[in-house]
């Protein structure tokens, strides 16, 4: 604890060096366990997933391991208590799901098969969020061999649920369920990432996520586009002038209420981003993407980080396969995914949505709209005193100053702060270019380490400065 | 020849009975061949249809009967020459390939594997299109039996094309190869259908078709919609957009310049629509949908039979699987079809949306556009004499009056028109209720039977009025 930090560091260092080729095995082994939440025929192996990272935490120290069954996917439940009564707590949250993932999508191998090229690892899950919960494990046994502790300097909890990728739609409930035995002073967040390989940066907040999928219903089977088409409406048409509604020329959400509640950038917040060594060119590749295209008046880590958005993850109907089909389509299905901002509410979202479908149809069509359960916004205070631990062992990890940043991304960090009534503190080593959600997914080894590292020096700090945080 | 008609009619219905349970038994045989031309997978059952065909056509008394390769599917090409020299030539086209078809689209049975319920035949193709060339091969057979006669009072050509439900890419060509052969002073187009079950009519036009595929590309690969959600242009989205845009407020087609040359409805021919026994509510019923929807200022009438349209067969992008992905997309396809009329030029109106589509996509979206070979429209004279035969040969077979329509689908026949400078007549007994191109398409058994008597009819009476036409 009161060692200096140039020994500690290295003590750290020495530690995972000598641990880092059964560490990387580990984990090889649990990103091939397809644990696909959005996708019933993997329910087996989320369940697998959680039952071998249970096994994994007890063997790394952890007194307590326990799956807790939720009516969807398992989380898995860890707690090793420090011997000083007095420390604070600190539950790590993560989730061992992942997004869907097909050889066909693009892959260069198998998204279930790890395989190492250059200095990264590609696998479904590598960053998005295995990766980043694993390396907590080798993270607190570098913590105890560098200070020669036999239990951590804080009470460690870690809550790595299965459901992220499917919108947490047991989460809460599983929180509220549990919540006596959640209690904690902070909640680390891992499953963000950081500015860029040269820039370690701690995030301070994410948008939350409201999610629907709007079916369209035309004539009650395909017809003849030759014998009916131009005098019927097309549920195909309908869907695209839905999403073209979607938005206004100012690419702003054009659904009457959206932006309700909003809590706008401050003056401060803005400078802050925009002080950040950002190269649209270089966000470009990253994003493989040929052009930016967003809200009017604000910059583009404005528009992902601190803006609410309308976005079509999927559309589709009628005929989609080789040649032609000559019909008018029978139903048409759009999935609509809106991210949020602090201050907004995921059901007033919700029912502005809802509210708006059914004027911009035609007679005629028919529909449903569904959504998923929601994910809330959440923002931690700049100068809170937990974050400052966390930037200063992401500091020693990295030897370099740590900035800020948000995640446009979502998860259910809001529900622990809610529930917990514990500030949400996020710790992640991905980078953009690791391509989450994407073919060819993958974490940079570099950094998973410094991953390690950072957990390594994160507790004891914590000890030393939060017991005394209000 | 000089028969009175009772006799003649109840001989062909005679010959017709005895030979009926054959004819519908070698009709159900070539049905189960799946002859879908759009699907490559099928290419060789498309072929094994064409020889079905010649083999069926030869044993009919054909004397000869070839396949005609083409650099797509086969076309079947009979001649039957007629023991007069002076009679009139015919040529009787159709096709013998069909729509997709799949037991998963909403089919009570195997799309290939014809049924008989109640008095209906459903089989993919049973109206679409080769109940329709079928009736012919006992037509003819009913003619000489009926009249005694041992070859037809008209030389008798058949041209079956395998490629119509994929545009006809080659059809064109294969007419122009073969244009001394197939000569002729008037085609008739069995590929039609008629008002209803109990009021026959006579088709005086089809509209043309021309068919693209936009593909639009975005982000190299999907990517996360949370890290870049909201600031790069979505290709559904664009998609959408760009769909949207095709049609204006009154429903008539947005692309500059797609109105080019239409020939408009004279006031005669809305007159004669309009005293159709047309009703509304069971218009819809048949097109299965719930609701009108088409351009300001024509009835639902005009819209199908004598404007040109735009229709989406077919959108899609980005996630369509079950639950959610939150991505942005990496590309979207969408199908269009465009119907034209009278007037239209297929190459004119595809070069109108090619310089039109641009114009309506955001920076950062690539596209490419693809159209497969069109279809020209075609309309033909209400008081062409042979048009007369048709209806006179129509009225004896239904013994009521005739009356006339036109096709809102499509087919090659103003190729024929064009290369072979004769003038095409239609003739089909399908109804609207048949399910063209949709799930549990199927022909009426006694409008097929009338089908083979009309046929058995019009051969003299061609013969006896047509030598005298100009």
């Amino acid at each position: 604890m009161s060692q200096p930090v140039d020994s500690a560091v290295s003590a750290v260092r020495t530690f995972i060096e000598q641990h880092r080729a059964v560490f990387l095995d580990d984990l090889a082994e649990w990103l091939r366990i397809p644990s696909v939440s959005a996708q019933p025929d993997h329910a087996p192996d989320v369940r697998r997933s959680a039952d071998w990272l249970a096994a994994k935490l007890k063997e790394t120290g952890f007194p307590t391991t326990e799956v807790w069954p939720t009516p969807g996917a398992p989380a898995v439940y860890a707690e090793w208590p420090s011997a000083d009564p007095g420390a604070p707590t600190v539950l790590v949250y993560g989730h061992h799901d992942v997004q869907p993932a097909a050889r066909e999508d693009g892959w260069d191998t198998d998204p279930f098969e790890p395989v190492v090229r250059g200095n990264r690892l590609y696998a479904r899950g590598a960053a998005d969020d295995k990766g980043q919960v694993f390396f907590h494990t080798l993270g607190v046994r570098a913590h105890l061999a560098a200070t020669g502790r036999t239990t951590p300097a804080v009470h460690l909890k870690l809550l790595i649920e299965g459901e992220e990728e499917s919108g947490s739609p047991h989460f809460r409930d599983l929180v509220e369920q549990h919540a006596d035995r959640l209690t904690a002073d902070a909640v680390i967040v891992s499953d963000t990432g950081m500015w860029s390989e040269d820039t370690p940066t701690v995030c301070t907040g994410m948008r939350g996520l409201a999610e629907c999928e709007i079916r369209l219903f035309g004539p009650d089977q395909d017809i003849h586009s030759g014998s009916f088409g131009g005098a019927v409406p097309n549920p195909a048409t309908a869907a695209a002038r839905l999403v073209a509604a979607l938005h206004d020329e100012q690419a702003r959400v054009a659904v009457p209420g959206f932006y309700d509640g909003v809590v706008d950038l401050t003056d401060r917040e803005r400078e802050l981003f925009a002080a950040l060594p950002f190269d649209e060119d270089r966000w470009l590749r990253t994003a493989r993407s040929h052009g930016t295209l967003g809200e009017a008046g604000y910059s583009t880590l404005e528009r992902v980080w601190a803006r609410p958005t309308a976005e079509v993850n999927g559309i589709g109907g009628g005929y989609q396969g080789p040649g032609s089909k000559t019909i008018v389509p029978s139903s048409a299905t759009v999935k609509l995914s809106f991210r949020l901002v602090a201050g907004q509410d995921p059901e007033h979202v919700a029912n502005a949505v809802r509210a708006w479908v059914p004027g911009h149809l035609p007679d005629g069509i028919r529909h449903e709209i569904s959504f998923s359960p929601a994910t809330r916004p959440c923002l931690t205070p700049l100068d809170h005193p937990a974050l400052q631990s966390v930037v200063r062992a992401m500091g020693r990890a990295f030897g370099k100053p740590v900035l800020f940043t948000r995640e446009g991304g979502s998860g259910p960090a809001a529900d622990l702060q809610d529930v917990l009534g514990a500030p949400v503190l996020f710790l992640g080593i991905s980078v953009p270019s690791d391509g989450w959600h994407a073919p060819n997914e993958k974490v940079e080894l570099d950094l998973l380490l410094k991953g390690v590292e950072t957990s390594a020096h994160l507790w004891g700090d914590l000890a030393e400065h939060w017991r005394h945080a209000p």
